[in-house]
């Protein structure tokens, strides 16, 4: 692409930098600044800058934070006795927005793989056993992806608290709500079957 | 969405304000940045910052540029005999990298539109006839987008420049190289045959 001004292409690069964006919605995005208020693009920065420099690792359960421990750790009416444990923020969001969850959360920063180097020790499974050790909690929720990684991390940490008296417990797998059978996967179907629930009518 | 940290909720609401960018996508650039050294976000602000209060509107063209006259209209190479009349800017980068236009252009601000109120009036109809006027230009080159709106814009230009020894045209209209014949739309066919060239073998 052909800038005639430095300033644009460094502020399409800057946006371009960004994962999913390419040249052309750089641009867009970057034309659509010029044609608001400075203000506004002051504000954009500022939110952006203000976020980076401030934002927190919660030292209970590493979730992104505006203060040393996250507001879900030091919310009182959240049940302590139940961790849930995921491989990212992201996850952790995704479960809050069902709204079916009151308990705490433990974010791993990912999961053992030792394909792409992750080992154990990279994680927070640490600070996971600590947290247990303290013994406010009876059960962790194993909120990972059903993926080989995942089962190998779920496997490691059980294996880390064997003789504790704690629970474990792995989120439901099977066939979607809405979902039709007949486009299911082998395997989630397959299992689904094995692990079939006793029907409960209202 | 559900987010524990007040930061975080206004970068992602930042990003969500631009257009084309919905909360899911914000949230992972926010997430991004947060991966990433505080340096990287402080370039990304200040790109965009820098650009957005120091970026001006060429005072010969209504190109956007760093300086009060374009590096398009200061540049002695280019034929300043042959203005290309545009919408916006982004229809004049299109241009330029094409690499087959080395005149000056003119950027209206949009096209006449009753339905939406823009009159000739709110273009910058007026400096291209001043710019005329000067007596520098030969000719015209129309390349504004073939809608009614479009078509409106370039009789009305068309008409304020009656009497005055400049050539006026428009960019060819026809079916798009590669493309194929039964997938063109009617019209753009028909006056594609109504407007055929002389072939010239080479």
């Amino acid at each position: 692409m052909n800038f005639s001004s430095k300033l644009i292409e460094e502020a399409v690069e800057a946006f371009a930098s960004l994962p999913g964006i390419g040249k052309k919605t750089a641009l867009r995005l970057v034309l659509h600044l010029i044609k608001q208020d400075v203000d506004k693009s002051e504000d954009f920065a500022n939110a952006i800058l203000n976020m980076r420099k401030n934002i927190k690792t919660c030292q209970q359960c590493h979730n992104i934070s505006d203060n040393e421990v996250c507001s879900i750790c030091t919310n009182k009416h959240r049940d302590s006795s139940v961790i849930c444990v995921v491989e990212n923020i992201r996850d952790l969001m995704a479960i809050e927005d069902t709204g079916q969850f009151r308990g705490l959360y433990h974010v791993l920063g990912g999961v053992i793989s030792p394909i792409e180097g992750v080992s154990p020790f990279d994680l927070t499974i640490d600070g996971l056993l600590e947290r247990i050790e303290k013994g406010e909690a009876k059960e962790i929720i194993m909120a990972i992806s059903p993926t080989i990684e995942g089962d190998t991390t779920i496997f490691y940490i059980s294996k880390q608290l064997k003789g504790k008296d704690i629970k474990i417990s792995t989120i439901a797998r099977g066939v979607s709500f809405g979902g039709e059978l007949e486009y299911a996967d082998e395997l989630t179907l397959g299992r689904s079957i094995l692990t079939r629930t006793t029907y409960q009518s209202e």
